[in-house]
Order: C-alpha cells, then sequence, then structure tokens
C-alpha cells in the first residue's frame, strides 16, 4: 500500500472510530473539530510501518476499521489530539491558533474544551480496549506507563513549570517524555501487534523511538531559529542556550535512527524520509536566518543524515 | 472482614499504588493532595462488598495491595479523584474547596492541576492495565464506555451546559450518566472479578448502579434543602423545580436498590445502610427548612425507604 492510500485509509478509520464513541449531542462538533482533519498522522503512520514490515501480506487489515493496527493507529491519533487540546489552553500553554484554525477553546469555550480533552483521552483507551489480540493487555500495559504521570504527563510538568530548561540534561528527558514516549507507544504498538512479537526487538523498537522523539525535537527547535523568535522562545529554545550540546545531541540521535531503522522495512524508511526530507528542506545551508547559530560547516553534517534519512 | 478494616486496607492500599505510579518530583505532593486522604470511599467499598459476597473465602486479597481487587478499588477512586479535580477548576464549577482544604487549583495552580487531574486519569487506567484476570478486558471495556465520552463526560457536559436543568428527563440522563456510571462500574467490577460472573447477574448489577445513582444524587441534591441556598443552587437543585418528579424518581429508585440488593450480601447491604443511615438523620421529619418543600407526610416515605435501606 502506499503512504497516500495508507494516511488516507487511516484517516477514515479515525473518523468512523470517534463517531462511533461520541454521544448525538452538540458537544460531538467540539470532539471532531479538536482531532480533524488529523495533522500528518505522523505517529499512526509510523505503528502501521512498523507493523506491516512484520506483517507484510497484512496491508488489508488497514481497509477494515474493525481490526486492531487501524485501531491502533486512532488510539495513537486521538491520545495525540487530546494532550494538543488541553496544552493550547490559558492554563496551559495560552495558544489561540492550532494548525491553522482557533484553537478548541477558542472556538468553544474553556470547559468544553477541557471536557473535550478528557474524552478524546478516554476515547483512546476506549479504542484499546476494543483491540481482540494476545497482546492487547501487554501493550496496554506499556501505553500506560509510556504516556501516564511517570511518563507523556511529567513531561508536561517539566515543561510547563520551566525546569527543562535548567539543564541540558533536563531538556532531553523532558523531550524523552514530552515527545518520545507517544512515539515508542506507536513503534512497539505496531510491533507488538505482530505474529510472534520477541522482547529483545521490542527493546530496539522501544530505543528507537526514544532517539527518533529527541531528534524530532531538536529539529523541531532549530527550525524555528529560521523565523524570528520572541522572548519566551529565547527562553526555552535550547539552540540558543545550549548551543553545542543540542549540535551533539541531534547528530548522535539522527545517527541512532539511522542505525536502528530496519534496513528492509521499506514503508517504515518512506514515512521517516518524508518527514525528515521536510525538515530538511527547512534548515538546508545558505539557510540566512539559520547562520547567526550555526554556520554552514557546523549545519553540514545535520543536513548530511538528514539526507541519508530522507533519500534525497 | 469488618467495614472499617477494609476501608483502612483500601486506603493504605491507594497510597501505595498511586506512589509507586508517580515520578520521584514535587508534582507528585500534588497528585497526593489530590488524592488523599480520601473521602468515604464509597465506590470502592462497593466493589469490595460485590466481590467479597460472591467470593467470601477471599478476604485475603484485600489485605495484600497486589490482588485484582485491591486495584480495582484504587481504580475507581482514581477516577473519583481525577473528575473532582478538574470538576473544581476555574473553567468548571469553579470551587475553592474540596474535602475541607482548598482545592488542588487554589493550592498548587490552575496547570498543575489540569495535569494532575490528566495524570489521576492515567494512572487510574494503568492499574487497570496491570490486572490479571481472565474478564479484565471485558471490565476494560466495560469501564471506558461507562466512563467515556458517551458516559460519565457526557455527564458532566449535560451538567456544565446546564442542559440538565430544562427537564426532568434531562435530569435524569444527566444523573445516570455523570454519577451512576462510576457506581456501575464499581458493582459491575467487583463481580467481574468474581470465579464464573454470569451476564444475567452482571445486568442485574448495572441496573443496582443506575438505581443507586439517580438515589444518590437525588438524596444529595435534597440534603442541600436543608440549607438555605443561592440563586444558582436553586436553579439547579430540581426538588426546587420539579419536586413531585423529584419525589417520584427518588421513591421508585430507592425502591429498586432495595429490591435489587442482594439480600444474602451482608457487607454490601452494611456499606449501603451506613450511607443511607447518615442521609436519613440528615433529612429526617421535623426539620425544619426541608418542610419549606416537603411536609411530613410527604417525607415520610422517603424516610421509610431510608431506614429499610439503614436498617435502622
Amino acid at each position: 500500500m502506499k503512504i497516500d492510500q495508507l494516511q488516507k485509509n487511516i484517516e477514515t478509520h479515525l473518523e468512523l472510530h470517534l463517531k462511533k464513541m461520541l454521544p448525538k449531542h452538540s458537544i460531538s462538533e467540539a470532539y471532531l473539530y479538536a482531532s480533524l482533519p488529523p495533522g500528518k498522522l505522523f505517529r499512526p503512520l509510523l505503528s502501521a510501518g512498523v507493523f506491516l514490515f512484520h506483517n507484510p501480506d497484512q496491508e488489508a487489515l488497514f481497509e477494515d476499521y474493525k481490526t486492531a493496527p487501524s485501531k491502533l493507529a486512532s488510539f495513537l491519533e486521538l491520545h495525540h489530539a487530546y494532550t494538543l487540546v488541553h496544552d493550547d489552553m490559558p492554563c496551559m500553554d495560552n495558544d489561540d491558533m492550532r494548525r491553522g484554525k482557533p484553537s478548541t477553546h477558542k472556538k468553544f469555550g474553556q470547559w468544553q474544551a477541557l471536557l473535550v480533552g478528557d474524552g478524546l483521552l478516554g476515547a483512546s483507551w476506549q479504542l484499546l480496549a476494543q483491540l481482540r489480540h494476545p497482546h492487547a493487555l501487554a501493550y496496554f500495559s506499556y501505553a500506560t506507563w509510556s504516556l501516564g504521570p511517570k511518563g507523556l504527563l511529567q513531561g508536561q510538568v517539566l515543561d510547563l513549570s520551566e525546569e527543562m530548561t535548567l539543564s541540558f540534561d533536563n531538556l532531553i528527558e523532558t523531550h524523552i517524555l514530552k515527545t518520545a514516549r507517544l512515539i515508542q507507544a506507536s513503534l512497539v504498538g505496531g510491533y507488538l501487534l505482530s505474529q510472534n512479537p520477541n522482547l529483545k526487538t521490542a527493546k530496539a523498537y522501544h530505543r528507537l523511538g526514544e532517539a527518533l522523539g529527541i531528534s524530532f525535537q531538536l529539529l523541531d527547535d532549530l527550525t524555528e531559529l529560521t523565523e524570528p523568535l520572541g522572548e519566551h522562545e529565547k527562553k526555552v529554545n535550547p539552540w540558543i542556550w545550549a548551543l553545542e550540546e543540542s549540535k551533539a545531541s541531534l547528530l548522535s540521535n539522527l545517527n541512532q535512527v539511522t542505525n536502528l531503522v530496519p534496513k528492509e522495512a521499506a514503508l517504515l524508511q518512506e514515512i521517516l524520509a518524508l518527514y525528515f526530507a521536510g525538515i530538511g528542506k527547512k534548515i538546508g545551508p545558505k539557510m540566512a536566518p539559520l547562520n547567526q547559530y550555526l554556520s554552514d560547516e557546523e549545519l553540514g553534517p545535520i543536513i548530511s543524515l538528514l539526507k541519508v534519512l530522507g533519500h534525497a
């Protein structure tokens, strides 16, 4: 299956899954508004890429919204959507816009956004509860750990308390918790739904997810530098206050991603390529604003790695 | 096991369970503050009452925090605690006090309360993921339905949108969703962890939970009348705007509770008696403020039923 088709199916199923869980009530507009259209579906695609690598003859499972891999994909996206709704609220990041439209609390009100976030979180677990698979409980356990108080939520705590800016170690811990955990839940989830998963490979995906999450977030911080930063962004952007460490960590994590992605996993590689090629273009050399922070020589190794990952 | 001892064990285990799931970080103070000391542990006690009725020789399971019934009890209480933290927030009910101390957002701040609520919700599912029991997945599925967007959360939506005051049917729907669903999850959960649960009995507990939830909430509204009400309370208290319907519904639901509680379930009866006797005292006849709304003759049948339930 081509990525486009996969993406289309995941989005169609996400809508079907969500609608089945929503009440016949006007609040459901807010649930749908907060989740659709989704972003790039990066996390669901990662889970699908891993699953199809280990089960190449089971593409048909992504044509039926009742299958475990399809429900896993929606679980991941709904979970992501809930974090965005809560993150945007005035008492959190106070963002008025999200994906080019007013954020949920701006459009529907604050209590609506709070409950819609809680509800999307509930809906995501509701989908997991529908997985009929020998490893469903094992995955449930892993997912609740990665996304719970010691996981994703603690990443949000470190971010909002600004403890993440106190040291580079804190920053990496925040990126692991806030960004990597959900990516790990995507990769490990896609693998656990395979026929005969083993612990060693599961651990490899766990490590890959960590490297991917850190790279993902450091690259995101780096692309921010291509536009003028406000005072708050300067304070939290590690490329400003930890340039050398950010560079070293990004390079080492991108290297790990290159090494850990199975060479034969064509679809998974393609999904990553799509993402990394996009970033590569944004921070290509001769990008004037970026040169305030990193010279072309310093950017070079980063770009090279992105080219490898983006098959450019 | 006596109720006191059971309550003590449940509280001790709750603290153990929660602490194991919390990060070594100052935010954990807020998690603990929001959940401990717990309230009357009504929901966990109900689950224990049902479980022990069907498994009278397994009291020891409540002496070990690693057992399924102990984790179920904590799951229910943590889930309850999360709803209180979010409900109290300024954009929701805006309550400064909870259980005689400042509410979580008053004590720790708003983003802290939002994330602690999300985290308690996450922690509650994390405990369910640890149940090693043949019916764990069936219960997970039931619980996500009862507490998700079509369940408890929709009850909060109907409450906050004040749609619950538009008709008595709306009010009852709100009470079923907002109050009864978690009580149903308690009773049905306690039953599903038994040796050989059957669908018919599970359904009976489901119905009992609904009748109990409605009575619980209507009695709570009734006790409010023993003190002078503010304008907002008058608007939402159904005894003011739907006196006859409230009375009829309360009587019929209390009757159902009396009929549906298994006669031989001594502990379950005792748990209910404890609660109902307390309410009975609060709204006894000759309660002057209440007589503005209900005469002694009208209160009579309610008190009689409470006496039956409270073994008075």
